[in-house]
């Protein structure tokens, strides 16, 4: 399956404009033959927290989705998208991540669980489901969010409920570049799958974000990596190079979980205060 | 304080020899101004698990440890180092790891949890126990071994029991740089500590190593890296730039473990079976 990932830079609250940038990645991505198009966190609406909580009308959401759903079905391609979603029952709002085929239907929706920073905190509420895996195209297939996938833990959450790819919208500021650079490769070479990252680029408001989006391969080596500009990605993914790592070095069937619940319970909440270790 | 790290190539049952090598190292690392002496994975023994298992004669294994303790002792240096550890009440063995203080004092000693490949899993038996946590010259300090840290829930058990160094013998085949280059700098950087690693080079028996010994930092930079010929490698490590890291992105006070608990119940034990994963 090829994949393709935009790397842009998005007008905070422009819908219109951020809608075109990526129905022109769209238009691109098709014509190159691409099964699926990835795109930056909350990239519709731009990525500034507590601007888009009180200044977007929450209530165009829905007709936001269909135009995407529009842009898919139009172009014939598969797109990841990130939005506000309602946390249900709630006031609230998480940050979601949604894959659409390219007949525009739902196949998957993820929400945030892991908020980064004051004001992703103060503009959303993070959720507590694990991330689901469909079958797209072959490829079992799941989504994380940003600073989810720095935690290993909830890649490894998709990867034991069968994922091969990873989609993984973000909005990760200039200087953290070993993000992509160590911890999506080792996030695909630890749970030998496919991990596709994209970043914004440029400015947003105060945010300034330093591309770097990257897809890494099951044996932790990059397959397309973007500088800091606008750029759109192209790699090839799918289950063979997934089964060649798995069966090369069984990590996911040599993991012990029963000991990890159970170590687990003797961390300290927070390092620095260390937990009953005495040897 | 100042680390140093042995990458050298053993001799397989050859004792005489290998103490030698590590005490040439503990000389040049001592007189180099290091504080801890950190030595590949059985290199006392050499690596060659079924060999060491039929033709060690495990009952000179206290003579050899005391004998480590006197090049620690002789050259005023702390040392860790590698060899086969009964399993309390069992006639089998577990791959373990020791650290002695420069007066010979063992502070701490581990025992492999995750055992790498057929040929190990004959000659030894997996341990159950998490990584302790001792204080060493004021640095929070335990013990992994080889395939362990490829797994970042090990990483994660040292870190949550207040690790800020985490140090590890191992025994890499050539052709995995990856561990080292991708898995090490991860690892460092999701659990923010450092991370020291040292591994044999050249042939022992029918395995081959491919050095690559690393030490690194808690932001996953690389601060000391070997290439594939013996070596002895220094690095400058202690909870400041601990410190400096977990302030700067909180990845251990901001893990969800209440959610990773619920969400490994949802996973497969061996994937590509896939879990119960419909959206």
């Amino acid at each position: 399956m090829l994949l393709s990932v935009l790397q842009a830079n998005a007008v905070v609250l422009d819908v219109e404009a951020n809608l075109r940038t990526i129905e022109d990645a769209a238009i691109r991505a098709a014509d190159a033959g691409a099964d699926l198009l990835l795109t930056p966190e909350l990239f519709p609406v731009g990525y500034a927290p507590l601007r888009v909580r009180d200044e977007l009308d929450h209530a165009s959401l829905p007709a936001i989705r269909e135009r995407l759903a529009q842009i898919a079905r139009r172009n014939r391609i598969a797109l990841v998208y990130s939005l506000p979603a309602e946390a249900a029952g709630t006031q609230s709002w998480h940050i979601s991540a949604t894959l659409v085929d390219a007949a525009g239907t739902e196949l998957l929706r993820y929400a945030k669980v892991h908020l980064f920073g004051d004001e992703e905190r103060k503009a959303f509420v993070a959720a507590a489901q694990p991330p689901a895996v469909v079958d797209f195209n072959g490829v079992r297939t799941s989504l994380l969010i940003c600073y989810d996938i720095e935690f290993p833990e909830a890649a490894r959450a998709a990867a034991g409920r069968g994922a091969e790819l990873l989609l993984v919208p973000t909005a990760l500021s200039a200087g953290y570049e070993a993000v992509p650079q160590v911890l999506i490769r080792a996030r695909a070479l630890e749970s030998q799958l496919n991990v596709a990252y994209a970043n914004h680029c440029g400015s947003e408001d105060a945010y300034t974000f330093g591309g770097g989006s990257v897809v890494a391969g099951p044996d932790g080596g990059l397959l397309a990596e973007a500088g800091d500009a606008p750029e759109l990605l192209f790699a090839q993914v799918g289950p063979d190079a997934v089964r060649a790592a798995r069966d090369d070095v069984p990590y996911l069937r040599e993991r012990r979980p029963d000991l990890y619940r159970e170590w687990e319970a003797g961390m300290a909440p927070e390092t620095g205060r260390p937990g009953d270790s005495t040897p």
